[in-house]
C-alpha cells in the first residue's frame, strides 16, 4: 500500500480570517476519501462585495468528488466555521458530526433552509470516536469564546493529526472544560505527527488572559454605574454573557436580552446543557417597567451592525426602551478590523444622547478566545508534532506561525487555499493545487465571485450608470432623439446644462452625422454611442459612467 | 458698544475628525465681522461616498455672507486643515494668512485650479500680527506631525482667544520648534479667555511621546536589516522622513524617495528652510543599481492607498524596483480608522514575497502628532481660560474633552459643526445654529451630499439596476416585448431561466393585458413596470433593485 496518502487541502480559512474549510484525505493519489472540517462563511463589506449577503467558500472541487466524502466534521458554532454548512450541504450531503451545542445551532441552520437535520449526528468528546472510512477521530475539549469548542484527533494509516480548531488557553474559562496541560502533554506522549493550528493571533506577543479575570472587573464597572447599563458582545460568547448577567445580578439589576441571536445562543446553551445558573431573565416589556438604576441590558450588535440591537438603541427607542443621560454602555468586545466605523457611529450617537461608553481599550471588560503567540509556542512545547500545519490566518500569520514552528526543529509549511499537502513522509510536500474561491450568497442566489455582478455593481458605484436608448427606423434612419437617463450622477454639468439634455444633443448630432453602415450594425452601434457618451459625461462631470445601451429597431 | 458680541460656528471638524472649518465673528449681531480658520477636506470611503473624489464643508452660510470676511488663516497644510481652500476660496475671495511653507503648500493648490497665488500672504510667526478687522492674529508655533504647525491667539473687543490647531507637546521634535511650557504659560499670564482645543486624542491616557524617540529605534532596526529596506509614513510627517533618511545613512544606505507627494513635501519644505540637513538622495533609476543591502525606499502610501507606491510595490515591480525574500518593510505610521483592510492587504501581499513587515503595534516606530489627555490637561493649567470650546473630534472626544474641562472648573460646552456660540459674556451662550453640511467633490463637480447622486450609487450597488424598455405605438399599444438590460444582478434566476427573460415574458404578459388608460399614463405605467420588475426579481434572485423605466411613444 505504499502508493496510498495522507493529504491536506484548505478550501477556505488559510490566507484569512474566517470562511474556515479544511479538507483531509487518505488513499491512493486522486482516490482518496475525504473528511471535511468546518464549512464556515466570511462576511461582506461595502468595498469589495456591496449587496452581498454572505461569502461561502467555493467547494467546487469537493462537490465534483462527493462520492468520496465520509464524513464533515464541526468544530464550534462560530459563523465562520459553521455558517456555510447548510448551504452547502446540499452538494456534498455527507453525515455531519458535531458536539450536543454546536450540533444544535447547526440543525437550526438546516430546518431554516428547509432541510432534514438527521444527517446531523452528535458526538460526546474522546474517548468516544467517529469511523469515517480510513479516518478515526475524537472530539477533544478546547476553550475559546463560545461553549463546546473543539480540537480533533483524526488517527490515520499514516499517522496522528491534531486539528487544533480555533482555541485558547483557559485555566478557568468560566463556562465549559478548562485547559488542562497535563492531558494536552499525554496526547503529545501518544505521538502528534501532524499539528493542524490556529494562526490568528500569532501577532499578540503577551500571554493570552483567562475569562475569569472579567467578573471582578465588571461587577464593579456596574457597582458604579448610576442609571441604565448596556452591555454587548458577541451572542455567542455565552461565558462572557454569563458573567455579564452575573455583574447585573450582584449589584440587584434585572437582566433583560435583546436580540434575537443572543436569546437564541442562550436557549441553545441552557438546552444542551452547557450553561447552568444564568440568572433569570425579564422580557423588554417587563424592563420598561423596572426603574433604570435595576436594569441591565445585553445586547446584540458589538460590531456595530446597523439592525442589531445597539444600533437601534443609539438612534432612540427600541422595544420600548431607549437611553438618556448618565446611562453606561459597555463594549465588552473587540472590534474586528473593517468594522470601526459603525461601532465609532454608535459611540457618537451615544454620546449625543449624554451617555458614558466603555469599550476594551484597557483590556479591563474583553479578552480574546485565540491563543496569541507564547500560548501557541506552549502548545508546540506540547504536542511535540513532526508537521506544522499553520491554519486559520492571513497569509502574514501562517508565515509567522510557520516561523515559530521552525524555530523549534518542526517541519513547517505555509500551505495556503488550494494547496494540497502530501503529509505521508516525514515533511510535509507540496503535491498539487487545486481551484478554490469565493460564492456569493446573493439575496436568493448563489453568484461566482469572478462572475462580474459584483464587478458591475463596484462600477456602477464608483462611476454612475447612464442608459441610452435608440430607436431606428424601419428605413435603418433614427426615430426621434435618443432617449438619454443617468442614474447617480450630478444633474448638471460644469456648463450649467443638464447631463441627459447634453447627452441628448451630442447623441442626436452624432446619430444624424452617422452612416448607414454603422447604424445598421448593432455592435459597432453601441460602441460608438458608449463612446460619445462617456465623453460627454466626462467633459460635463470629468466622470467616466458605465453605459448601458439599448437600440430598438422597429421592422414593418 | 454694548449690542455687539464674539461668536464662533465650526462649520467643520467639530463632531468629527477631518475636515476643519471654523470661524469666528464680532460685530452686532446679523452684521458680524469674520474670520475663518482652516479650510480643510475628509476622505471618501466606498460605504458612504462611493465614488467621490474628495469632501469638502458646506461653507454656503459663509458664502452668503462673503463681504464680511476679513480673512481667512490656515494653520498648518495638513489636508483636513488646507485641502478645500483651493476648492473653496472663489466663493469666498479673502485674504488668505499662513506661514512660509504652509503658504507654499497652498500656492500650490492655489496653481493646480488655476487661481492666482496673490491672495496668499506669508505670516512671520508672534509677535508678527495680522490685522482682519475687529481681529488681531498671531501665530504661535507648536509642533505636530508637519512642519510649522500653528495655534493662533487671536484678540478681540471681547477679550483673547488662542485657538490650537493641531498640535502635541513635544520638548524635542526633530524638525520645528520645541514646545515651550514656559512661553505657554507666559501667554496664559497675558491672559486667555477663551481657549479653542484639539480633541482628537482625548482618550489617549499616557503623556503624549516625542518624536525624537523614534530615531535610535529607527537606526537599529535598519542596523539588523540584511535585504532592502522600505519605510512608509505620511508624506507631510518631514521629521518623520529626516529620521528614517539618518537612519539609511547611518547604516551606509543610499535613500530614494518615492511618490509624488513625498518628494513635493521634502522639497517644499527644504526650499523654505524648514529641512536643514536631509540627507541627499537618489532617483528610482540610480536605486536599481544600488545593492538591495545599501539602499532604502521611503514610500508613500501608508494607508494602504492603491495608487501609492507601497501598494505598487507590494503588487510587482515600481518604477524598475521590486521586493524580495528578506527584505524589510516598515509602517512608520498609524492605520487610520476605517482604512485596515488596505493596508492589511500590503502587508499579506509582501508577506507572500517573504518580505518581513513591521508595523507600530509595539509604539516603536511612530508616535502620535497629537495632545494627549494629559498633555490637553497641561495646556488647560497653562493657558488658564475662562471658556473651552472643544474642538476637532467627534462628538464622543467633544464630550470627553468638555468634561475634562469642566473638571477644572473651565466653563466648557460641546459645540457641534453648525452651531453659533456667543463668547461675549463670562459663559459660553448657544445663540443660534446654521446650517453646514457636505459638499462632494465628485470628477470636475461638486454634488451636495443631500441631493440623492450618492445614494442612488449606493443604491445600485447594493441592489442592482434593472433598465426596462417599452415602445408604445401611435394606437396606444405596447409595440412588440418590452426589453429588459440588468446590470449587477445574477443573469440567472432561481428557476434557472436567464433573469432578463424572466422579465421580459412577465412585463410582456403584464402589458398586453393592461387595460388602455394605464397604458395612456406615463406616471402610471412607469409605476406599474417597476412594480412588475422588483416582483420578479425577488422571485427570481431574492433582491429587489433600482429599475429605470424608459417608454417610447411613437407619434404618426
Amino acid at each position: 500500500m505504499s502508493s496510498e496518502r495522507l493529504i491536506y487541502i484548505p478550501l477556505g480559512g488559510a490566507g484569512e480570517i474566517g470562511m474556515n474549510c479544511y479538507v483531509y484525505g487518505y488513499g491512493q493519489p486522486g482516490k482518496e476519501r475525504l473528511i471535511v472540517v468546518d464549512l464556515g462563511v466570511t462576511f461582506p463589506d461595502m468595498e469589495t462585495t456591496p449587496g452581498v449577503d454572505l461569502i461561502l467558500p467555493d467547494v467546487s472541487w469537493l462537490a465534483a468528488r462527493a462520492d468520496r466524502i465520509e464524513a464533515i466534521f464541526i468544530t464550534h458554532a462560530h459563523e465562520d466555521h459553521i455558517g456555510a454548512l447548510a448551504h452547502l450541504w446540499p452538494r456534498l450531503k455527507a453525515p455531519v458530526y458535531a458536539r450536543r451545542f454546536t450540533g444544535r445551532i447547526g440543525a437550526l441552520k438546516f430546518e431554516e433552509q428547509g432541510l432534514q437535520r438527521d444527517a446531523i449526528r452528535i458526538v460526546e468528546p474522546r474517548p468516544e470516536v467517529v469511523e469515517a472510512g480510513p479516518f478515526r477521530v475524537q472530539f477533544v475539549p478546547v476553550s475559546h469564546s463560545i461553549p463546546e469548542s473543539s480540537a480533533l484527533l483524526i488517527d490515520t494509516p499514516a499517522g496522528r493529526i491534531a486539528h487544533s480548531g480555533d482555541f485558547k488557553l483557559d485555566a478557568s474559562p468560566v463556562v465549559g472544560e478548562a485547559f488542562n496541560a497535563d492531558e494536552a502533554r499525554r496526547i503529545g506522549d501518544e505521538g502528534v505527527k501532524i499539528l493542524a493550528c490556529d494562526s490568528t493571533n500569532v501577532f499578540s506577543p503577551a500571554p493570552g488572559r483567562s475569562e475569569s479575570l472579567l467578573p471582578p472587573a465588571l461587577e464593579e464597572l456596574v457597582a458604579g454605574a448610576k442609571g441604565m447599563v448596556v452591555a454587548t458582545t458577541f451572542a455567542s460568547n455565552v461565558a462572557r454573557l454569563k458573567s455579564l448577567a452575573n455583574a447585573a445580578v450582584a449589584n440587584g439589576r434585572s437582566v433583560c436580552l435583546l436580540g434575537r441571536a443572543m436569546r437564541r445562543m442562550v436557549q441553545t446553551a441552557v438546552e444542551t446543557g452547557v450553561l447552568t445558573d444564568f440568572p433569570p431573565t425579564v422580557t423588554p416589556e417587563d424592563a420598561t417597567q423596572i426603574p433604570r438604576e435595576n436594569l441591565m441590558l445585553i445586547v446584540t450588535g458589538s460590531q456595530g451592525e446597523r439592525r442589531a440591537a445597539s444600533a437601534q438603541l443609539s438612534r432612540g427607542k427600541y422595544l420600548g426602551l431607549s437611553l438618556k443621560e448618565g446611562d453606561l454602555f459597555l463594549f465588552s468586545s473587540k472590534t474586528i478590523p473593517g468594522n470601526e466605523a459603525g461601532v465609532i457611529r454608535i459611540m457618537n450617537a451615544l454620546s449625543e444622547m449624554g451617555v458614558d461608553v466603555v469599550d476594551d481599550a484597557g483590556g479591563k471588560y474583553h479578552v480574546s478566545g485565540h491563543a496569541n503567540r507564547p500560548d501557541l509556542e506552549q502548545v508546540h512545547e506540547l504536542m511535540r508534532p513532526q508537521i506544522l500545519l499553520p491554519m486559520h490566518g492571513e497569509h502574514r500569520h501562517l508565515r509567522e506561525h510557520a516561523k515559530l514552528g521552525e524555530a523549534r526543529g518542526i517541519a513547517s509549511i505555509i500551505p495556503v487555499n488550494g494547496t494540497v499537502v502530501d503529509l505521508t513522509g516525514d515533511r510535509p510536500v507540496v503535491a498539487e493545487r487545486v481551484e478554490t474561491g469565493r460564492i456569493y450568497l446573493d439575496g436568493s442566489v448563489q453568484v461566482g465571485s469572478m462572475d462580474g455582478v459584483i464587478r458591475d455593481r463596484i462600477r456602477m458605484a464608483l462611476n454612475g450608470h447612464v442608459l441610452i436608448t435608440v430607436i431606428i427606423d424601419e428605413d435603418g434612419e433614427p426615430l426621434g432623439d435618443p432617449w438619454a437617463e443617468t442614474m447617480g450622477l450630478s444633474e448638471t454639468g460644469r456648463t450649467g446644462k443638464a447631463l441627459s439634455e447634453a447627452l441628448e444633443e451630442e447623441l442626436g448630432e452624432f446619430l444624424s452625422n452617422a452612416d448607414s453602415r454603422l447604424l445598421k450594425d448593432d455592435d459597432k452601434l453601441d460602441d460608438a454611442i458608449r463612446r460619445v457618451t462617456r465623453q460627454v459625461c466626462m467633459e460635463e462631470v470629468g466622470k467616466k459612467p458605465e453605459v448601458t445601451v439599448v437600440v430598438s429597431r422597429l421592422v414593418e
